[in-house]
């Protein structure tokens, strides 16, 4: 496994066009909103007038057995790039992250990742198998697995590509482009350690081969420690079944790691005493350094954050007080601390983080930040319980180079301009 | 307020028919289960055979923008009862609790009680108007609500009247039914705290008129206490704007107290020195005691747990090991216990709670479980972290009479017989 890129601990003195910390000065910055708020009000026509639908009944229960978002929120919906890949079958679809509230992720919203399309499976004609270096191979059915004492888990997913069109230098215009491979889902199953009660393992297990049942028949090494630590077989995403799009009916979850790992409509489980390297750990899911070599097996993804507002898509309305706020995440555990910057980096302010942070979830953390008009350069920094700081960019690039597409966790800068408009730039 | 009922404190002697604790007892009681799914497996002509899915590529990703559930999941949805109210305008329907995965309702699944039919708002033109007894009497729009620091929580919705069918003596053949009238959710907002800084409470102010913009105009009066405890004016359900039937695009949440409160599409709030007693606290959402008096502001939802595995929708499917589980909740903290019986009450074990335990949330249990095939009486009894524990009927009825509908938390029991079908029965 490669070294862990380390960057310097951050100062964090106040930057000026902060509101000062604490209720009462975040108090003061509402007020100016809020002010704002009446202003506004006052030349809009608005209530006390009593508008249409308090005027006549609304459509009744069980007008739709399944619901769905207001129509007034369609414009956020997962997106593609379409020169990204040569196929919508191998390809992403990126969640719009700047638009998510909370932590959880709709997941009618998740990111996809397939590598041979999506696998529209028969539930009761599905079949995991476990076999290799086991006492017993055995053959579960999805009712089966059901039967197991399950636990739930608040965890993310990413695609270790996350980032990646920005490391090849695209500026693309949306927080969902730069950032949007990652979701966060209440997860639920059996843990693998729970399985292996069943199957026994023999002392010569030291790796598990997981593979999908979707026509690229997805397949990755899992070193035998993580399957023994936090490894599942999930069947429950956000309250209900598994989306189609993420592996229904059944997917490996490794927490914390590549998302290609947490293998989809997962079909085979085998124990061996030695990676298979598969395609998607050679070819592909490696990391080519400066000097030609490649890094193999760089599981976990590391602490990232983003900011979601301002964004390029929710640029600043108006001047006065803003909450700005943003997503930071670990592969490795817990979000310990977000520092952000509105000047490029030269001062530093620690931002709130939202209870409850879970380890390996999409954190919450926000700020509150009076804006005078002034042009700002708003970056992230994301910090996680084993201290690692995130870097920036060019600190990523003196050990990693330029060649490796996967695993840019860099800082991301959005530049904000006079009128409240978002930009994606690139420092240096 | 009225005195809260009080069951006496349960005794917990392991029952015959239970798997014994701790992990290797658990895993003796998965053998059995797994050996069966080893028979079913060499019967039923599972893979190694590769299915059509592996076979042909699938559909590529952004196929559906908005995902949705399986095909073969469409029997989980709302269901209503026709002959509940007069009108479907002012109904409910219910959440298919039983097969709910997890402690997140799916936003899609969360069950709707409607006064006039639902709201379907245009937020541009939807204003917020807090006056009365405040300083500064304000008007927001859903923006200006999003610009205040927010926080997000999870947290149950109920309706009073859950159970209420059953306390008028109905034995409905769903889970759903007996107790659908309840869903949880990570819900985002603001607190009414921080919104109250700006517009100021007088010392006068002692009460809030929360009233809604559907055409029932539902209002509600909530004591000050609660306002500045947890009260908060929420835009986000499950991380994206709430669903136009739980109130888009702003409801009030009132954690742990009858859903009717947490008014839904929410457009005024005024602040009074005495409660309005409206139509909904005085003709609707009281209780009739048996000597003909009426309690009024029976505000929140006490300790109540189901039994979601098995239920009359998901009986048990053979002999062997199950995972018995179900949901726990009250609307005065966490739940700190959860017991199960199998016999009637006679005999009680403690279920494992699965972490994590929200306060004012669904908490999951569970309990190992090996079935021979006899008949079985199974109840579960709820504790919250006051120490009150969830009566049985007849306790409850003593205290109660009959005349009442709402706030029935009484024990439910299920009959499981010889095959595995459960029954509805309610104990004396």
């Amino acid at each position: 496994m490669p070294p862990r890129e380390r960057a310097p601990a951050p100062p964090s003195p106040p930057s000026p066009g902060l509101a000062r910390r604490g209720f009462l000065a975040a108090g003061a910055g509402i007020a100016a909103a809020a002010a704002g708020a009446r202003a506004a009000a006052e030349t809009k026509g608005a209530p006390p007038n009593l508008p249409d639908w308090t005027k006549q009944l609304g459509p009744g229960v069980g007008d739709k057995p399944y619901g769905v978002p207001s129509p007034h929120e369609k414009h956020i919906v997962r997106r593609t790039v379409d020169w990204l890949t040569a196929s919508k079958e191998s390809s992403v679809s990126f969640t719009p992250i700047a638009e998510q509230i909370g932590i959880i992720t709709p997941s009618g919203l998740h990111f996809e990742r397939h590598h041979a399309g999506r696998a529209d499976i028969d539930p009761k004609q599905h079949r995991l198998i476990m076999h290799g270096l086991v006492e017993r191979a055995m053959n579960f059915s999805v009712e089966d697995i059901k039967r197991f004492p399950s636990i739930s888990v608040v965890r993310f997913i990413e695609c270790p590509a996350n980032g990646g069109m920005e490391w090849r230098g695209a500026q693309l215009e949306r927080a969902q482009y730069v950032r949007g491979m990652i979701s966060c889902s209440e997860w639920t199953g059996v843990t693998l350690r729970t399985l292996l009660r069943e199957t026994g393992l023999k002392a010569t297990a030291k790796w598990m081969l997981a593979e999908g049942a979707d026509a690229a028949a997805m397949t990755r090494s899992v070193p035998i420690a993580k399957v023994l630590d936090d490894a599942m077989i999930c069947y429950g995403q956000n309250g209900e079944a598994i989306r189609p799009e993420q592996g229904y009916p059944l997917r490996l979850l490794l927490p914390g790691w590549e998302g290609n790992m947490s293998v989809k409509w997962l079909r085979r489980l085998e124990f061996g005493d030695q990676p298979w390297h598969t395609r998607e750990e050679t070819a592909k899911y490696t990391d080519l350094m400066p000097d030609g070599r490649a890094r193999q097996f760089t599981w976990f993804m590391e602490a990232n954050s983003v900011v979601t507002y301002p964004s390029p898509e929710r640029p600043f309305g108006g001047k006065g007080f803003h909450e700005v706020s943003g997503f930071a995440w670990s592969g490795l555990g817990a979000i310990k601390r977000v520092d952000v910057t509105f000047d490029g980096g030269r001062n530093w302010t620690t931002a709130r983080l939202h209870e409850p942070v879970h380890s390996k979830a999409l954190a919450r953390w926000s700020l509150p930040f009076r804006w005078n008009g002034e042009p700002l350069l708003v970056m992230s920094r994301a910090q996680d319980q084993t201290g690692y700081v995130q870097p920036s960019i060019a600190e990523l690039r003196k050990v990693r180079g330029t060649n490796s597409i996967y695993h840019n966790n860099a800082m991301i800068t959005w530049q904000v301009k006079a009128g409240g408009e978002v930009e994606n730039v690139q420092l240096k």
